[in-house]
């Protein structure tokens, strides 16, 4: 008879991460493992002894479901980065006796490049000393900045929110153009890769013409450049909208963001004003051209809004999940399952596992030539790439006129 | 033969404001009007010559469906206010001109407070002079501050966009709080009636205790009480998330977001920084205690979010629709359509027609008995109110993996 599983949740969530979890634990129990532990608070709860056994909280089918339309962590989740091995052993000694005492043969780790580093540390410890489980880390991330895996699972679902809001947010502009121009401003998650900012660009169809300028942080920023383009645009039309990253920067590295705060920004609590990036654009426009300008933040909804999970996204996140546990019975450890795909159109996928040591702390941007040459849009192999992660959609179950979510209580 | 009907979209627009638009056309047709125009931008744009015939765009039965679920105004919208009859009569005898020039016989405006205005002085022309016309007003705000009828148009979607996120970032901080305790401050849109923020509480379900407190802009927000109120909560729990309006203001009058501006607060080019009352509230906690929060705006999504209408407004802003022109048929003028409750549960409704001089530039604020005595939560009563209106989904039809909607090109 097979032992035990556990498996837990790392950085920051996603609108489809617990559907990895639901994959983990109906795929744990269909190979037949005894008993499928979740860490609480990741693996920073689980060194101080917090687990549950998924069993009495997953009861069936039902809630398997609504665990996929959840968002957030189930488990609830971390930012923690274990120590290197060499530099505090009994933290190892903990996990690996607690990993004993539970009689567990697979461990599993859901999350993006810092996760993946606990995965890489852990199995090297278990080579080191022996240990019999394996280690295996399941991707995710709305970020997209994993490598060797062709997207992680919360990209999807991430990109069809901001998508369909930026979508919703040119229609409500347009709605009041007569007789004066206005800019938006939209900020979009990603510091350092620009995949959420770029699928801003899946609002064009033929209702849509999508964003008129695009940036991302992958490329420097220019604000002469910028307020340029932003005026010979209002000369041709009257709304004009532009997407950013929150991580855009100038050419010296200095983020936009920073640039109010290097004034006498001060509010009553003696805090520097870091205003957004897309508010400090939105003023500067105004106060150039006199122009009614906004800025829109879609802040933590952009990872959270499981109302509106792509159908192609939360079904990958189930697969990797399952992915992880065939991995483990295959005999792998310090392995990641990633995402292979098949082909564009129609669009298809499967998973395989790849060496975690090639892809923990590394980070996947968008690639230049995917950037048009003026660096303010993507081109059509950025659409190409990334509109069928975005395609359909999975009915969340609605009680009280809002989407119901499985919890822990 | 009848003659024409013409109709127009006024002030911000919401999720099914063009479901009221729909529901014009259609019942216009139905009851054998020639020709249906819309008014380019409101009453502002009509002055100007600018209309099209509406036959002409919304060709089909799916052209009829796809603009309920289209938001913004289709047609455009403005924030115009006629002047009284006394102070320009130029203005009024240029737009009978163009009624009678274009054979309208039922003049339709959606809208709020300031377009029942317009519907107001209108209709009082139309006395005055004896022109045949009918003005009737279709109300829509997501605001909810009409008077006399039941709820607006608009509210509901509002309301279930603003219930579902609230969820979703109450379930994306319970993620995080593993050792830590965290506050979140969302703001919701309202400066005066707190029908909107009331409906975070919506939230509030099996799966979900709601926000902790929720502050209308009816009661006087103390800061010292918040501040003690929210140390409290952070003793008992370790995730507090609250609501407030952005319209919250103290006994003396001063919004919370003006606290800021009082400070050294002004950015690169000399902006006085109204940081927004959560942002505010959020770094005033974070220097008081030390913990972490964060400040989330809903920002414009909360009146454009039609890929989360409510069934029931959708429809109910269809059926306001098609009965200002059976309104019209009935020999009504300066009327508006009002929303008449029949039954909280199972939750019925009709429409009837009410003086829009008795509607006209007034505000309907939520009554002191459905906020609790404390001044920081709503009741039972005002969820027995709100529940039933965020009720049902009106499916978005998905194209590319965003929502399809019908614009004017």
């Amino acid at each position: 008879m097979k032992g035990n599983v556990v498996v837990g949740q790392s950085g920051g969530p996603t609108a489809v991460i617990n559907s990895s979890l639901a994959g983990v634990f109906k795929n744990a129990m269909e190979r037949g493992y005894n008993k499928v532990y979740g860490m609480r608070y990741g693996i920073q709860g689980f060194i101080d002894g917090q687990y549950i056994d998924l069993a009495d909280y997953i009861k069936n089918d039902l809630d398997i479901e609504l665990l996929k339309r959840t968002p957030s962590a189930y488990l609830g989740t971390c930012r923690y980065k274990l120590p290197g091995i060499h530099e505090d052993k009994t933290i190892y000694e903990k996990i690996f006796a607690l990993l004993d005492e539970l009689d567990i043969e697979v461990f599993v780790y859901i999350g993006g490049n810092d996760s993946m580093d606990t995965i890489k540390k852990l199995s090297d410890y278990a080579l080191l000393t022996g240990a019999r489980q394996k280690f295996i880390g399941c991707p995710k991330t709305i970020d997209n900045d994993l490598a060797i895996t062709d997207h992680t699972p919360g990209f999807g679902s991430a990109a069809k929110y901001i998508a369909t809001s930026t979508k919703e947010v040119i229609r409500d502009a347009m709605g009041f153009s007569y007789g004066k121009k206005n800019l938006t401003v939209m900020e979009i998650m990603g510091r350092n890769a620009g995949w959420l900012v770029g699928s801003t660009a899946l609002a064009k169809g033929e209702d849509c013409d999508g964003p008129d300028m695009i940036y991302l942080p992958e490329v420097p920023f220019d604000l002469d450049k910028f307020s340029e383009k932003v005026e010979k645009l209002l000369e041709e039309k009257d709304v004009v909208v532009v997407a950013i990253s929150e991580g855009i920067k100038t050419a010296e590295g200095k983020y936009i963001c920073e640039f109010t705060a290097g004034s006498d920004s001060v509010d009553a609590f003696g805090h520097i004003q870091m205003t957004g990036a897309a508010a400090y654009l939105a003023n500067m426009i105004h106060d150039k051209l006199g122009i009614k300008t906004r800025a829109v933040e879609l802040s933590t909804l952009q990872r959270a809004a499981s109302h509106l999970s792509s159908k192609v996204d939360i079904d990958e996140a189930f697969a990797v999940g399952g992915a992880t546990i065939k991995a483990a019975d295959d005999g792998c450890t310090g392995m990641m399952v990633v995402i292979d795909r098949v082909s564009d159109d129609p669009y298809q996928s499967t998973t395989s596992v790849f060496d975690v040591h090639r892809i923990a702390n590394d980070e996947k941007v968008v690639p230049r030539e995917w950037i048009n040459e003026a660096g303010d849009n993507v081109t059509d192999e950025f659409i190409n790439y990334a509109q069928p992660l975005i395609e359909g959609t999975l009915l969340p179950v609605m009680v009280g006129g809002v989407p119901r979510h499985l919890v822990l209580k």
